[in-house]
């Protein structure tokens, strides 16, 4: 069952009672992608924030000139979402897509909610979870303005080892700002 | 007091008990500093988290080449830490300096920790504040791709109208990642 993967990984950060895992496990529901399957689409009323415990989505905007940018690539054991649009019940800015054959827990707004107060120690997961991410992606911003391409290419390398056999190198180049020509050159200077 | 700003601050984002509110002011310290006065250099064991009650700070790394760039301008009832080195308890990248005289309170990472085990309700604070820091950042990792200078500053002129009565020239230009020059030439065109 797909749920206990959700439920193992969370164990793995906070504890939780018997009764605690029922009302998480009564929150979620799970369903399937296939392959580069639409999932979000900017415009649309962004519901709900996905888990994926099978395969690997990318969520990304397009910008005024008709160009895509790839904001986030997420893997097992991870989150994706419209977060702005969810959490503000509004309308998504971004696009998410399966990239492989994905299986994804999906919870609402409302039953998230719910789940704080059922729940105290998804509080502390989430509130580790967001710190992490904020982190994660102030240094992002930061480093944006410094470092080089080769230098943000080796460190995604290096902390997701199989992401190049994962995922197409047009996603992997747009989500680090730089053109599928330029990404080619670092990894054929990396080899 | 300074430390009733933030029992304030807190209360209007979620509820505290007495008994709570005890255990939150016997976690922090206050303190003052001097306008243009360096609380934090990079390089220093980063050991706290600083709450603003008056005044406005600013932190920034400097980069190889020995550029400043300004990654925070926090204001009263604004939070500004070395984060990954305050959470890692290992040393900051950034320094962090007061822009005008400030009241501060400052939290031990040790404190911080207890304080999620006395006050459920900080997880919960903390939780939306991260929350909400993640989804400002991100959005503002995407927007610097596409938006240009004079649009990233209107809308910070309109987040925070007395930034430019409160912030010098120099600081809002390296926040914004442009040239003091550059934001001297937006800010005559939108006059």
């Amino acid at each position: 069952m797909s749920i206990s993967s959700l439920i193992d990984h969370l164990q793995s950060k906070v504890s939780l009672s018997a009764l605690e895992e029922e009302h998480i496990k009564y929150a979620f529901e799970e369903f399937q992608l296939h392959k580069k399957q639409r999932l979000l689409s900017a415009g649309d009323h962004s519901r709900y924030a996905y888990f994926i415990t099978k395969g690997c989505m990318r969520s990304f905007f397009i910008d005024e000139k008709g160009v895509e940018h790839v904001s986030q690539l997420a893997f097992e054991n991870h989150w994706i979402s419209d977060l702005h649009g969810f959490l503000t019940s509004s309308s998504a800015t971004h696009f998410i897509d399966s990239i492989e054959a994905s299986t994804i827990l999906r919870i609402s707004l409302d039953r998230l909610e719910k789940l704080y107060l059922d729940v105290p120690a998804m509080e502390r997961y989430f509130r580790q979870l967001f710190q992490s991410a904020y982190v994660a992606t102030a240094r992002r911003l930061d480093k944006s303005l410094t470092e080089t391409a080769d230098i943000r290419y080796a460190k995604l390398i290096k902390e997701q080892p199989d992401i190049a056999q994962r995922v197409p190198l047009i996603h992997i180049a747009s989500y680090l700002g730089i053109t599928p020509e330029s990404l080619s050159r670092i990894r054929k200077v990396n080899r």
